[in-house]
């Protein structure tokens, strides 16, 4: 039973179009077992509760960890704003009737324990500061670019909530009358650089003839371009590719680099999907901070990148398990 | 000697070209005296010094507050940035010879306690939270328009500094490749919206004709004209004045409305001499702010002006005293 099982706790992470449950060892920062399944779609909220006791399980079974073996409560990772008091989603961006779901309630009914539920960029930032590229910061910003762009903000140990929704660093005004955002205003940072936007450029890009390198890769259709095939195409050179990607990771730099400015943190962790291709960004990520950077802040904040595997919000799941 | 002196602590305000001496009753949240005096021009620190021990003096004695009255040690607000165990001076922006500077030790050794500093930013939104507009907050923005621009931040009843140097609002980049800062880099907040920049933008306009009120109210003189100046004919209804501050003000709404998104604070508060041409900032920054807000933050965050009348370093100065 102690053969590498640790401290096991059971976690939940709900993504945009994914729910994965997982066990962690919270005592070596491991995860021993998940399990990922889409979100159900068109059953609304009940659906999903089924997934999730159904995957809940299998991830015990899988660890080979009963439920009697768990410590403390369990950790839910949740990819859209909360309540202030983390008992309810406040909105899902991605899935419908997930509005005011009082989800830890129904998953602590499920499997008869305590649950605890931060966004998940704060998930990650605790995830990443715990056993990641942040280990042993005193204050560290945490920056998730994915799908959107959020942000999370450990200080002295904690997570920094303001009065809930700290940490919206993708709506960010860089760029007055810049484009429309999800959000409804425009020139926020997401609209200029999260990884919709960056499929969005693509496809104009594509139909304004910009690009046979991405005509090739989506066979030509636009409907097809994502930020993964746009960030693949500007690594193999493609010129308007890059070019585009360069001004997304440009004002990414000017929104990190105000982020800096007002919280001098330790360390920045860059992760999310769109971190994945780090040649690319941290190439243009890194001089591009400096520029936007007051001289007495250059050198002074350390700027990594997650090596968690996209596990990172799972990990620190079992953080917010421990109360968090 | 009961008799309204209250918890008496001796305190110091370093400004760009005034120095104070106070004592505060750090209970009742009052200024019982101060003694403002010019920074002594060209003797260097050690000039500055004989004017804190004279001050200092004279304002114990304006308080008839003896020196075995005093509680606790002595609170320092400096204009400018300090070093991460604030026992050094980093550099003055205003005033010469003040680079590494040990003004606590100085301070301390003049008049034989403990002192503890702070820039003026932290210090003000300590006395906003502790006995101004932002009372009982739980997190506290405080936003400093003056010559410069600068943040404080109260999280759950503590001075936020990150590794020393948060709250360095006016150097996030509000405009990219927008004007030349101070600091050395283009399109901060500080050169589109700080007291230095509209005093600029307001030379400029007179220079080219753009308003007949500032020629009036300048004696056709540019280099005299400054920002309390052209607040002034904006206030008046100067339309090339107007115009002009409106364009500071969004840009500092942009700034704001950025530190919310990050920090979701129950209160911002708004200090500084530009902040008290209050009906005019007030009258711009809202509607601005609620515009460069995305819609789950609108509605949600306090917008208030500080009441203290340029007294709040000097209030806040006395937590620092204590230890905050």
């Amino acid at each position: 039973m102690k053969s590498g099982k640790g401290r096991p706790v059971l976690v939940f992470d709900f993504g945009g179009t994914k729910l994965a449950a997982g066990v962690v060892d919270a005592e070596g920062g491991r995860v021993l077992s998940f399990v990922r399944v889409p979100t159900p779609a068109g059953q609304g909220a009940s659906g999903s509760i089924d997934a999730i006791a159904r995957s809940g399980k299998q991830a015990l079974e899988t660890a080979g960890v009963g439920m009697d073996e768990l410590h403390g409560g369990i950790g839910i990772s949740f990819g859209g704003p909360v309540s202030r008091d983390r008992r309810t989603v406040l909105r899902s961006m991605h899935v419908e009737a997930w509005d005011s779901i009082d989800l830890p309630d129904r998953i602590a009914a499920l499997f008869d324990r305590p649950a605890f539920m931060d966004n998940d960029a704060n998930a990650a930032a605790l995830g990443e500061w715990a056993y990641g590229a942040g280990k042993g910061a005193e204050n560290l910003l945490y920056v998730q670019i994915s799908t959107g762009i959020g942000a999370g903000l450990i200080v002295q140990g904690k997570v920094y909530r303001g009065s809930g929704l700290a940490g919206e660093l993708g709506h960010i005004t860089v760029l007055a009358d810049g484009p429309l955002c999800s959000c409804g205003k425009r020139g926020c940072l997401e609209g200029l650089a999260a990884g919709w936007a960056i499929a969005r450029d693509g496809r104009a890009l594509l139909e304004n003839g910009g690009s046979s390198r991405l005509g090739e890769l989506s066979d030509h259709r636009a409907e097809r371009i994502d930020a993964e095939m746009v960030l693949r195409a500007s690594q193999e050179g493609d010129p308007g590719s890059l070019a585009m990607v360069e001004r997304a990771l440009r004002y990414l730099a000017i929104g990190i680099a105000n982020a800096v400015c007002l919280l001098d943190p330790d360390v920045v962790v860059i992760g999310g999907g769109v971190s994945r291709a780090r040649p690319v960004v941290q190439g243009i990520l890194e001089p591009a901070l400096d520029e936007f950077l007051p001289a007495m802040f250059r050198g002074r904040v350390r700027l990594a990148f997650s090596e968690l595997e996209g596990l990172e919000t799972l990990l620190g799941a079992a953080l917010l398990a421990q109360g968090y």
